[in-house]
């Protein structure tokens, strides 16, 4: 694809500074951009950088004279490099129609545009929306719904009756709708407690690799329009998440937990179960939350606390040795003083 | 299906408090349950939703006010919930027979009434007991044996000579049987150690979704009957997992590894190599176990220590920097009183 | 198979004390060798193992008296184990061709000597070199290049363009080039930046099963020659992993960072983004690294510290308790002595 700059900066409602009609066929980073190509400043530390790149063109948040071309002024250019990117990226890759090498249950309704690659499964009764994308090795379950434009990568398995909104992304392996873990104790046994349940996963969400959501016991589990989660994330029974919350890489909810909108559970955190996170809260990579993180809150530490305190605390954790040495010499001292007191 | 609450109450070995022939379809939480569900209180925080559920009946272990229709008494109304639950809950689907779609290797033996969806592949001369479910996608290695009444969900990967036992449910997308992680250095370079060894899982265990359980290098993983994992959970190779043993999410085991039985591993916990962890001890999530664990033992923390020690610990961790105030001040104090005693 | 000793013993470069014709059938630990097989001593701590084993021939660092057949002696026992395991050890079983019920995409070149197995996709202008094999559920997307004598176990994904070198192994259920993790934040809305960078790894790299390699945004996400990765690990877009480095179980490497050569991360550690981790670096298990590390050096903690000062550190945390009880005891002390101070 070539378009010219000034089709770049109009969607962007930029302004730009020089010769809008070179012709643009991509965008990369300052340092890999080649002739052609624009690319764009959003670390100012990278700024020496535009001195040096080949790209035809910038974006940038002021004009700058350490780039002798074009430039397109905008008030976020990492924003607006997800948006040009976003223009040049290749769409998924596209079966055209329903492979002969699929299986469609019975009852199954297909919208137009759908693209159904071989070795795909589609259990009895489900609804698979228009312009839906589902790759090799896709498994979806008797009464599964999965809506308009939602693309599946291979090998992701979604069980019965989970419910997928609109424009979702799932990647490769990830499990939707496993059975929660619930049992009841009958002396030494675990009696499992049936997961009759579902998931719901909201519009424009996005699921990493190999990552597994649980069905709810009874209910359904919620992932609310917008969520991000990265790879290898898991995501207890009965769990809600809310609106545009992200989720990074292996960080584990456990049942019934509700986290607000616009969270941040960084990687490596784990957070129990029945809990409440409140909305906008940013949970740092590695916390073990037990207790509930109220709107707002920045927390870290296993348990949590503020973050401003951990990052206190965890210095003076670095610094024990010393401090017991201190404590130490302190008894000494005392010890040496009140001998003196008795003498006198 | 449809019983009257008489044959609900029976198999639990439940007193019926009021009218035993009411019909119920369902059971559900008080919050959920609707008209001809019966409903159960198995935390007592819960009490109130007895006035105001639709249920049309309820599980409880003393007789209630609260609650105006009838009533079964039960010493376990959680454990009753579990057993009543599966009466209800719907088996998983089954495909009728072998699929014309599945490969089936040579030397094969399939029992009676398994059902072998399409995109199944069976290697040479595995074993396939009666009543088996295998879901798309699922791979059986040569010489795996599957146990009578076991379900595959789909994406599960068994590796040649694995053997699993009766009545086992492994979630989609877990691996049993991948190579230990073994490597012998020769300078630089890492030499891979041949994983010949197999998997053995016994009867009754759940595995959880993405799972990964390696193979033994010689011998065998093994993990006991009822043991139940949840899903993501890591475990090495040669590590034997004792009966009815529980493992939560996002776990990991390391190579050569001795869980008791009716042990607990809370979620995010590693345990390093080579460890014994003594029956019935409880390992507290996000710890990390450096060495053995006594039987009966709860401990938590990183590395562990018991875990009483450990919730007053981390109190203290949280108060670190007020501790080294103190210190401070004790120290400029105890300057001033040398000082003061030099000066008499 | 079966070999002399010498047969055994001569690509060891290993000396043989004994009768070198004795013919082995296998190789196995000290405890579980049968007649026939050869031994070896790898830890001195199971010498004693050496007088009851069954084996017929065993491989050890110096001549002992402890066992009266014949010997191999090598310098390092534990290596020789692991070359003449490779001996003795199954190659992976092998589909003979391309299976009818594989699909392979249209320009795609396939070597001498494949193997593909039935329910395997291979996109559009992938290259398959000689002797690769292809499990049931591998997925190869448009444009990918697999190296000669790969294997890649079933149920793999490698998404479109990546790049997997010669004899490199990738155990079930993991993914390569899923996109990274990567937004631009419009308000409230997370905007996804395309992924539109590979994947490329080098040869000799084993990866674990249901490990997740993200795609770069742009560029390349690189795994060097000789890495080994362990199961469930997270490696997320643009990280360098330097050669022959080591990434053991559940551990997550954040984006852009770059690992050197020869360095061993340890389980469930977390890496943060856009750090440098020098080469021969050890980081010990379940820590959390949040800045880079010099070539060289053992930390462990969270955030991670020397080594040698964690082991340290970690007992103190243990004793909190009996110094916060020794600090207020100096406290009251003190204020004692204040008041005598005062009185005289």
């Amino acid at each position: 694809m070539e378009v010219t700059l000034r089709h770049i900066a109009d969607p962007l409602g930029g302004a730009v500074e020089g010769d809008d009609s070179v012709v643009i066929s991509g965008i990369s980073s300052l340092t890999l951009a080649k002739e052609g190509e624009i690319s764009f400043l959003a670390d100012p530390r990278l700024r020496d950088q535009l001195r040096v790149t080949r790209a035809s063109a910038v974006i940038v948040k002021t004009r700058t004279d350490l780039f002798a071309g074009p430039q397109v002024i905008v008030p976020d250019p990492y924003l607006a490099y997800a948006r040009v990117a976003a223009m040049f990226a290749p769409a998924p890759p596209r079966f055209e129609g329903v492979s002969e090498r699929a299986v469609i249950g019975e009852g199954v309704l297909l919208g137009k545009g759908v693209s159904v690659y071989p070795f795909v499964y589609v259990g009895r009764e489900a609804v698979i929306d228009d312009e839906v994308i589902l790759f090799p090795g896709v498994y979806i379950g008797d009464g599964v719904h999965i809506g308009e434009g939602t693309v599946l990568y291979p090998n992701v398995s979604v069980l019965r009756n989970c419910i997928i909104g609109r424009n979702v992304i799932i990647h490769a392996g990830s499990v939707i709708g496993s059975d929660g873990f619930g049992y009841a104790r009958d002396g030494d046994v675990s009696v499992k407690i049936p997961q009759t349940g579902t998931v719901q996963i909201g519009d424009e969400v996005e699921i990493g690799a190999n990552t597994t959501i649980d069905r709810a016991s009874l209910g359904a589990t919620v992932i609310e329009r917008g969520v991000k989660t990265d790879n290898l994330v898991q995501i207890g029974h009965n769990v809600v998440v809310g609106e545009h919350t992200i989720i990074v890489a292996q960080a584990g909810i456990a049942g019934s937990t509700r986290i607000g909108r616009n969270v941040i559970i960084g990687p490596q955190t784990g957070v129990i179960d029945h809990l409440e996170i409140g909305d906008r809260a940013m949970v740092v990579g590695k916390s073990g939350v037990v207790k509930s993180i109220p709107a707002g809150a920045v927390v870290s530490g296993s348990p949590t606390m503020p973050h401003r305190l951990w990052l206190r605390t965890r210095e003076h954790i670095r610094r024990l040795p010393d401090y017991v040495e201190r404590l130490k010499k302190l008894e000494k001292r005392i010890k040496e003083l009140e001998q003196q007191e008795k003498e006198l």
